[in-house]
């Protein structure tokens, strides 16, 4: 039934604040389950713990070990609740290891102020039509990456030169995103989101993935409908690590989302 | 003994990877005590805990409930360690309350890479001595941020009309920061230091302290001696919240530290 996103991040409550998920080949991305994926399957935990707060507002995650396709157990715990926030963790466990430890702070979107005082604006980018496709991928490059085939992705040809072996070396990739069977954006589908696009390390000419460390998402107001316009950056690689920000625009011109990471630089 | 810093974020290991500390009301700050001091003293009891890893590399706090004066119990667990890498998870309790929520990255830095590709730059802002000391805060200011005692701050005039009720309305606040009886600083006075400056709402023209809900901090270098660079930049508010960037650059101009917070915006 539904839609993939949601068929593939469905958990099942096993009481005592525990939750069982099959994690989905679908959404394998160079070797690996995408880290965004992983945080919509442990946000439908938390959001089964959490029935009065149900929006991520913020969620910080920890990624220890690769999680790949099969059962995983999701622990949750609610550390504090009261006034109109909530705070959980959970810790995402794949036969006996520890995956994912994650902490949100969790309230009610549609309940939150409506004011609206941001500075900035989405970037300048091409119609969506006059974006690349991923279908246009390399072969090798999308044989490594099931999940593509999940969304409809656009990328900036400013910045995808990388394709063809011409990164700009701005540190730069942003495109046009949304679900390939149209599943709309919400609270949750933006946590997958600010993980969903190639690492911007591939417009820095290093090609290979970049296996994220920790990032933090900032869920920041509950998505239109329509493309998500997401644009990712990075300012700082050093030690063999770089920061990749992301900022997610929605159909209103809304700056809906926001994360930064930590990722390890590929070999 | 020693410097204020060191002092006042001392923790006693009390066995089963539990520390306690007496925390210092020294730090205080529009009536709570400063997050990036408590940041500091966790991660003392983390240092504790993960001897052959002893530079945080990335720390993510949820802020529940404020900590004030006294004694509070630091509970450590250590997630997983491997290869150059740990992650330990800490609780800071005070009085049975559950005020901080942490997972945190830690490594060696004297061993990382030295490698350094960076493309963002320290931001224009005059020497020290051109720069605003905040002893000449208004007196109702410093009554309320003994903390401000412990440092030598001196700020931008361009970001600091706050203080005379011109608010530049940039979002920006950054200074010279370094600590008062001279403390050189270290991986660990890096998550202080993200956290030590005015919230960006004042250069908003909204008075009034912001308290965090959520940050992670990114400590990417062993910081050089000598004057710390501090930089705060805001891009969205909204929803009665406000995210908040720092930047730290060293006395040799690199970039040693990264954070981002989500705060609520004041009363």
């Amino acid at each position: 039934m539904g839609f993939e996103f949601d068929r593939d991040s469905e958990v099942v409550d096993n009481g005592a604040s525990t939750y069982s998920a099959q994690l989905s080949g679908g959404w394998l991305i160079g070797g690996g389950l995408n880290g965004g994926y992983q945080l919509a399957v442990i946000a439908n935990a938390l959001r089964a713990a959490s029935p009065d707060r149900p929006d991520p507002v913020v969620m910080s995650a920890h990624f220890m070990a690769a999680a790949t396709e099969g059962e995983a157990t999701i622990h949750t715990r609610m550390l504090r609740e009261g006034g109109r926030l909530a705070t959980l963790s959970a810790e995402l466990i794949q036969n006996d290891t520890h995956c994912v430890s994650a902490t949100a702070t969790y309230g009610d979107a549609a309940a939150m102020s409506t004011d609206v005082a941001t500075m900035a604006g989405p970037p300048d980018i091409p119609p969506v039509d006059a974006c690349l496709s991923a279908e246009l991928a390399p072969p090798g490059l999308r044989s490594a990456a099931p999940m593509l085939e999940r969304l409809d992705l656009r990328l900036d040809p400013s910045y995808a030169g990388w394709a063809r072996d011409q990164p700009s070396r701005s540190g730069v990739i942003q495109g046009w995103l949304r679900f390939a069977d149209r599943r709309e954006p919400d609270t949750r589908s933006l946590l997958f989101a600010v993980d969903a696009l190639p690492p911007v390390t591939f417009d820095l000419g290093l090609p290979g993935w970049a296996p994220t460390i920790q990032l933090t998402a900032h869920v920041r107001a509950i998505p239109e409908p329509g493309w998500l316009l997401v644009r990712h950056a990075t300012r700082n690689v050093a030690g063999g690590m770089f920061e990749e920000d992301c900022d997610i625009w929605d159909s209103s011109r809304r700056l809906v989302a926001q994360s930064r990471q930590l990722a390890r630089l590929p070999r």
